[in-house]
């Protein structure tokens, strides 16, 4: 039975013996990570699923599953702890201690209610909810490192959505190997080990080992826009450009991320509220672009896209005479002199 | 009558006066293209049409027609100037002297004996033996500056078709609005003053001038693939994801291009033909694979793409005991020490 091809410096920059969270929804790719990483000797993990409730009775079973799901590997290793030396290598498995156990942490969302305040769609909601929900366990628990199960199919399809949409360059880099966010205070480092694993190979894996997951749970926030991508426009790429579609978008996919790596490079880690616009504009476009976008961020500014920033770029040039742009949520963008800064 | 919302760089960066080739095939792009470079003042043009004798007696019209083109306007250019003052602006026009008319320099090649020779696609062929004509009339007319009629769609198409071929990012970046080309110890420099102009733009500019141009000649060498993305793929992209489909990919596309500049600027102008390997293997990814891709392209070596310089990567990295591997036409990369050499 073939392994799953995580990536090669998990282990180097993750040790096993370290303590992480992992992301469960208890469809078919969650589960299949979680197995993997059990069987890597990842056995210090806290199971994070967060109850949607979206598709009601339904999602209640999801959370009951990776409930028990949990509890199965953590009775496993406990068992195989307590068995005593291993008959084949002679050795004594560790014993069962705090450290060294799968734990479960459950947390709920009503994401219906939170899309229609917050006017996201679904997904995005659905998406802001999960990452809020790792930040409180990160927190509470201590650990700040949460492993999350998107392949290279994830992969390639939100790049392809992001392109199709217009996010610019960060947006096509927007699934990484390795990335930190900050959520509410909290630095999460989020890795994604399974980014060079694809659909079909999870598929073998979970049906050679005969895991059980729940059919729809992993799909249940998909917009209808990945939803096409993923049954219509790809199929359709393939069909008339071949099978190496999808490895060839993976790989530049794979290329911009590195590259963001790059430009992070030149940027600062933190930002003031005030922007030297003076020192932006003598920055190379690229490095413009991405000042600005970071720096908005920072600012909790939402849906930083291309024509946002470029109505920010417009200020900064010193032959545009306006020096004021609309923001969402009614705040402004207004320079004075050489300083760039925020109104609410 | 709108004219075409030409790079607002054009004319500064490119002044009106200077002599400036332009290739035109005869199609309705480069027809507009050289229209209202005349109307904004250019009149000092060099008119390089190539013969690809793909369409037998057609493309033998293509050329008779192109001929005829820039006869009108230079007979145009020097009817205005000798018929004396401007009776709006009382100015007297220039006189008609060697460095102020359109001249017509005419090219031919046998394209699909090229193509059957260096084994390459009719469209990849039909491109070589358009730049090599180009350099061969800069060269001989000392003029290193031509203007082509690229247009939104074909920026458009030829992101796209780079991406689905996976041609790395330097690929996605290949069609810019200024770019230099070293072509048998040429150095040309490529302006597309239309990159931000729709194909839908320029059919409503030539349509308003009663302009004529030949229906086929400038997609005679259009291969089959990009075809298939402009007649089918995306028109289906635009049915699922809506009408900004094409702008949002522009958009990428444009900003992909600055980056590619940015990069630029870390890497050397010139190479020796032997690399430092050390050197090279402390630079960011990135880098990396750009250095690797310019140093390579410059040792003459065809078809750079993903996997030859992951291969190349692959020497570099000293934990790789392999120190060796394979080249186009025979010809090896080769690592000894901390030196990265071909071999013939």
């Amino acid at each position: 039975m073939k392994p799953l091809k995580v990536s090669s410096r998990l282990s180097r920059d993750f040790p096993p013996e370290t303590r992480y969270l992992i992301g469960v929804s208890g469809g078919r790719d969650s589960v299949a990570l979680l197995d993997q990483l059990v069987d890597l000797g990842y056995r210090n993990l806290i199971v994070c699923h967060l109850n949607h409730h979206l598709r009601g009775r339904s999602s209640d079973a999801d959370a009951r599953f990776v409930r028990n799901l949990a509890e199965r590997y953590r009775r496993e290793i406990a068992g195989q702890a307590q068995r005593g030396p291993n008959p084949r290598t002679g050795k004594r498995g560790a014993r069962p201690t705090r450290n060294r156990r799968i734990d479960f942490e459950p947390g709920t969302a009503t994401v219906r209610a939170l899309a229609a305040k917050k006017k996201m769609s679904i997904e995005t909601a659905a998406r802001e909810a999960r990452y809020a929900f790792f930040a409180k366990v990160a927190k509470r628990r201590k650990c700040h490192t949460i492993f999350l199960a998107h392949h290279a199919d994830d992969l390639v399809e939100t790049f392809l959505l992001n392109l199709l949409r217009g996010a610019g360059t960060t947006g096509l880099a927007a699934m990484r190997e390795v990335s930190t966010r900050r959520i509410e205070h909290v630095d999460l480092t989020i890795v994604r080990p399974l980014l060079g694993v694809w659909r079909d190979e999870i598929d073998l894996y979970v049906c050679e080992r005969r895991l059980k997951f729940r059919e729809d749970a992993s799909n249940k926030d998909l917009g209808p826009a990945r939803n096409r991508l993923r049954c219509r426009v790809i199929p359709y790429l393939e069909k008339i450009f071949g099978r190496n579609v999808r490895r060839n978008i993976w790989r530049t996919a794979t290329i911009l991320s590195e590259e963001e790596n790059f430009f992070e490079l030149f940027l600062p880690e933190k930002f003031s509220d005030v922007l030297d616009a003076k020192l932006l504009r003598e920055l190379p476009l690229a490095l413009q672009r991405r000042m600005l976008s970071k720096w908005l961020r920072s600012e909790k500014v939402r849906d930083v896209g291309f024509d946002l920033i470029e109505r920010a770029r417009s200020l900064v040039d010193q032959v545009n005479r306006v020096a004021k742009t609309n923001l969402p949520r009614d705040r402004h963008l207004r320079r004075r002199g050489r300083e760039l800064f925020i109104e609410s």
